[in-house]
């Protein structure tokens, strides 16, 4: 029932390829989805794809086109000429994704693409869409919808179902404008079912009705169209002008790909435009390298703080030995801090306005798993002096060193790590960029200096 | 147009319940937005509550209470009988979300609530969709759905729309069945509004359809409505025969949950099961405190590690001031390793049977990051010591033994964050668990190892 692409599936494919069995490949893709096509185009090289696309329905193409890696799609399409890529591709596509399409190719490559499409308003279209910034609703959206005026009444509406009932994949609902082409409302599918045709629309249309503009940003129409369960929301301009909709699938692509955007920064490096098998070497190593030199510059001011303890560190070297728990410590306290507060600020469930209930919570819980580690800690240190004489007579004073430290490097790795993202925010940047990595370092270097302080205070004539 | 919630209109509508202004409120709910009412609802007392949601529409209070937050929806059901919630509430809600509702009640309650529910049909739908596995398609998924037999004529068609009209939201496919009620296609909404009535469905129905099982897990559900770009997916049983749907509504919840899981487990911590701002205060302890207990415990083998370095540091105490560089390096780049990995596997760019050439790429990745930071190492070194004598007349072999050193710990690192979710997803467990924390304590502890061995190899006869 469902496509599975497996390594004899497409082996068998390619011989029936070289060979030209042209029968086999019109029966094989008869039965696949346009996305199950696709998955094969990835597969394919440039020659083998054009022997096979020859073969698809016309409707076909344009989605098998759609679905594709966007690599596999560019190296394909380079290799056709632009009169194929209009009549063959972009007229059967909905406005929304020929946009995309041809955003992609080179500029010179765009205007001679263009210039082949033969359904004109299709073309203006595309032109218009192309306009749009990339991250607003305005790009996301498709021209293609079904209106009809508030003044008709349902046998017009069914009109323009019929009339449309070739251009749009998937028909949802039928907007209301009025006399200026502004939305006032919308007809649901059923109500066109089950009212007399005679019926006014003034009647019966739904007046409630959720829209976004085309600047709106493309994360903020997702939110909308979660919160209020939308298959479908319309764009309307700035005069309130009805000139798009935007769909569930383009949405669910925004989510994955803002989902997918916030991991890589929250890991300390540059967002990949690409899957992670089809980016080149030197792309890879510059996206993951400029974070990783500036953590690294960060990070060394350590050997700075720890370079005003060398004297301390040579009367008592124990205490260098629990330089890797504590810092980390409060390193991980602080990831574990941020990455709440950065999903609670991207899910709404936290506005920056609610910072001090924030601090207020976090300072408890920071002292919560401060004084946790910190036992764990000071036993820790008992339990090894018990059996073996590592940490000398003073042990006791060690452990307690050591137990208060991590108490206060996690309280304030803590702090760090929650406040940062909700400063990030206030400041109109993206709260992501408080990485885990980010986060560590600071409390790395600021949590060498607690804990040196207080093994100065608590063993100063003792060991120090 | 859209909804927004300020604390003056909060204000405005809380004084209006306390003087009981019947009209305000009927006023004010009719204008809204089931979703935005349930924002409201979030913020009142059950007292209020209860006093807004008998001025609700039948049809609407449902969809209020399934949009409430579950601690919200939780207290205010509590405070009614179990009729009122059958009635009021279940009576006209689609089985998927009553089924939902009814299952976060007490034991004792749901008996009661389902005792109340007037249709006997809706009442053993809810039953049997109360039997599924809760990460199964099946605990998804809606029992109201349109059908017609593949032997029927478009008028049979346009007569069960009309019949499930009012019980069902939105309606987006009609489903074909065979006599044994075996899913055998669709006629989408388009057909039905462009075909004479008389056409046999046979004739024009569309065979190839997808579906999943009602044991299907719901992850992948989600990712078979996002590869074919479904708004609404069929489910059956394990016979074929068809037992519901799944709209995009809930699998984009569910993209959302996974998200967030993920995210959690990746800065290593339990999943947390209620928003940021709901979970109770011990509740969060217990969840963060676990992992990093255990993370805790692994880092302390570094105070061991660096025990067993305890003369090399009190020789040359010097060598203690670049520990936190040198493991952080390993663990910064450990971290985004392991992010690219489980992101790339959960999003299937990547398998598991790919793993060599992963290895290889990360392998190169490594040695070439780790060059990088080695090369700004040394020169940090050596740009300190032309200015201050802080790591003596050797400089150069300190250096070069911190240069050396994170080349192999950057490597190191890269190589291990990279190949544990390979193996953790091999062995069956979730990769996200190979978090960032814990990449970075195993690369901590083994990278002690490596820097001293490589200093001990480096400065013998010079500073050791």
């Amino acid at each position: 029932m469902q496509f599975k692409l497996t390594p004899e599936y497409l082996d068998s494919l390619k011989k029936a390829v070289s060979v030209r069995n042209d029968a086999y490949i019109v029966d094989l893709l008869k039965e696949l989805h346009p996305s199950d096509i696709a998955e094969i185009f990835n597969e394919l090289d440039s020659e083998e794809a054009k022997f096979v696309y020859v073969h698809l329905e016309e409707e076909e193409a344009g989605k098998v086109l759609v679905e594709m890696d966007e690599d596999v799609r560019e190296r394909f399409l380079a290799s056709l000429t632009s009169k194929e890529i209009a009549e063959q591709f972009i007229d059967n596509m909905e406005s929304d994704d020929a946009a995309d399409v041809i955003a992609e190719l080179p500029h010179d490559v765009q205007g001679e693409v263009l210039s082949h499409i033969e359904d004109a308003d299709q073309a203006s279209d595309i032109v218009d869409l192309m306009k749009y910034d990339e991250n607003t609703a305005g790009s996301l959206m498709a021209k293609e919808l079904v209106k009809v005026n508030v003044n008709k009444n349902m046998l017009e509406c069914v009109r323009q179902l019929r009339n449309h009932a070739d251009h749009i994949q998937d028909i949802f609902a039928i907007y209301v404008v009025d006399d200026n082409d502004k939305l006032v409302g919308l007809v649901t599918l059923k109500k066109v079912l089950t009212r007399p045709l005679r019926t006014p629309i003034r009647d019966i249309f739904t007046q409630e009705i959720i829209s976004v503009r085309t600047g709106t940003d493309v994360e903020e129409a997702a939110r909308v169209m979660e919160k209020y369960d939308l298959v479908v929301l319309p764009v309307v301009d700035v005069t309130g002008k009805l000139v798009g909709r935007i769909t569930i699938d383009d949405v669910v692509d925004v989510i994955r790909k803002e989902e997918t955007e916030d991991l890589q920064k929250m890991a300390g490096m540059e967002v990949l435009e690409e899957p992670y098998m089809s980016i080149p070497f030197w792309q890879l190593i510059k996206k993951r390298s400029g974070w990783l030199i500036i953590l690294f510059i960060g990070e060394s001011f350590t050997a700075t703080a720890m370079g005003f303890f060398q004297d301390q560190i040579a009367k008592a070297v124990v205490l260098a030995l629990f330089v890797p728990l504590i810092i980390s410590s409060g390193g991980n306290t602080g990831s574990q801090a941020s990455t709440l507060i950065i999903r609670a600020l991207a899910l709404g469930e936290v506005t920056i306005k609610e910072w001090w209930k924030i601090v207020k919570k976090e300072m408890l819980v920071g002292l919560m798993l401060g004084i946790i580690l910190g036992s764990i800690g000071f036993l820790r240190v008992a339990l090894w002096s018990a059996f073996v004489d590592i940490y000398g007579q003073h042990w006791i004073m060690v452990g307690a060193t050591v137990g208060i430290s991590l108490i206060g490097v996690v309280l304030w790795g803590n702090l760090s790590g929650s406040i940062l993202p909700i400063i990030l925010k206030r400041a109109g940047l993206d709260p992501a960029v408080s990485s885990a990595p980010f986060v560590a370092t600071l409390v790395d270097v600021t949590g060498l200096v607690i804990y040196f302080t207080v093994a100065t205070l608590m063993l100063r004539g003792i060991l120090l």
